[in-house]
């Protein structure tokens, strides 16, 4: 069943108004009928399951037909924050990490990220990163569209990062020493409902400099296995274990 | 340091050779000099560092400085057999599950595989595949390249599921009724050596009676969480539970 992800504002008690791109989608695209039934989520993330009453030119009108529980988001708030990679790799990122479960994306200017950030051209990125987060977030079944911001500096990262329960940064030096428990010791550690925050560098990694800050704030330098993962690869390996820990190993 | 993955014919003693394209990348790509050191793999998996001792036109000799000890591998064999997806998808999902550790793949003319194999265009295809994993694997630092089949039919994958220790299949149905605890079991009773097949449907899943026939070849139906992952993300969340299992958790 279509999923849409509304503002709270088009919720009016039993009866929800959606207009736009969505209504779009709905009358054109799946050329629906009054009767059909959606998923509709509100910004909380709770989602209705909602019945077709009225088409006008503007606007489809539904009846909330019930409320369901349901439970898709992961047991804990997970951030990503990559520095800017090139190309489109942060799409990429965007688009799995967010079927796998991520909260939060906190992009960042690293000091070996190659991508020079252009504030004019990047209001059209950022907004196309929403579309893709929102796509894979109906997609997906989720009921909670992540959140994405314009990139960072990495000093406003340091200092964001005092928001955060835990925080990780993936290191492949580390993994190099043969260190492999820390990443597994931190979910063991973690409870529902608490955050992490966890960073990644660009192509090139992040430079030495980078990681000893990192660690000055509290993050833990951790490795994700013998072999060196692409820059787009490692986020989708923490979101997928941290998945596999609290869901389907029932740690909770 | 750069890697490469050679026959066992290459290596003679304390000497290896090296032509065509390898060649070409050690002079020309990356400007190499008599006494540079690269890593070369056989066709066992085991690597040495080796130091260049001479140019000719054709090929590039080397000197065996020492064997090294280095387990890269994930320690169980796990194949990973997709139901041929649309477009490029096969590309992407080669190239990230050969950085996450897989060890083969079996591509299979799933029911609603939309792709219709083409024997003759089918060659270059399953070339252009092996190259991907050669290299993602130089890329990762892994001391094997997957080796890819040619698609194959559904009967076959079925016989053929008979070689491997274990056999999952993704399945989302699964998922929906709350069940999320079989592949943490199937990995809990794992052990170092063993293998598995892992069977994931196209875009449009597997259908219920490809499940039905999976299920007397003994396959295992998991969910991998209650988001619904797209056809190109399940295996990459496989492989990064099962090395997050093995390697991380250190649960041998």
């Amino acid at each position: 069943m279509q999923r849409y992800f509304l503002s709270n504002s088009q919720f009016q008690d039993d009866t929800i108004t959606i207009g736009g791109e969505d209504a779009h989608h709905i009358a054109r695209v799946m050329r629906m009928e009054e009767g059909s039934q959606v998923y509709c989520c509100n910004e909380e993330g709770k989602t209705a399951v909602a019945e077709i009453t009225n088409f006008t030119n503007e606007a489809v009108t539904l009846h909330i037909v019930k409320w369901i529980e349901e439970s898709k988001e992961l047991p804990i708030q997970v951030s990503i924050a990559s520095g800017l990679p090139k190309g489109d790799k942060l799409e990429l990122i965007i688009q799995k990490a967010t079927e796998l479960g991520a909260h939060r994306f906190v992009p960042f200017n690293a000091a070996r990220s190659i991508v020079k950030w252009d504030e004019k051209k990047g209001i059209k990125k950022v907004e196309r990163w929403g579309k893709i987060a929102k796509e894979a977030a109906e997609q997906s079944h989720r009921s909670v569209v992540p959140t994405i911001l314009k990139p960072v500096s990495f000093d406003f990262l340091l200092k964001e990062s005092k928001n955060y329960d835990y925080k990780i940064v993936a290191y492949e030096e580390v993994a190099k020493t043969g260190e492999m428990s820390r990443f597994a010791n931190v979910l063991t550690n973690m409870k529902p409902g608490e955050s992490i925050l966890v960073a990644f560098g660009p192509e090139g990694g992040l430079t030495e400099k980078e990681i000893v800050l990192l660690e000055e704030y509290g993050f833990i330098a951790c490795g994700l296995g013998p072999r060196i993962l692409r820059t787009e690869t490692a986020p989708l390996y923490v979101l997928s274990a941290i998945s596999y820990h609290f869901e389907l190993q029932g740690v909770k």
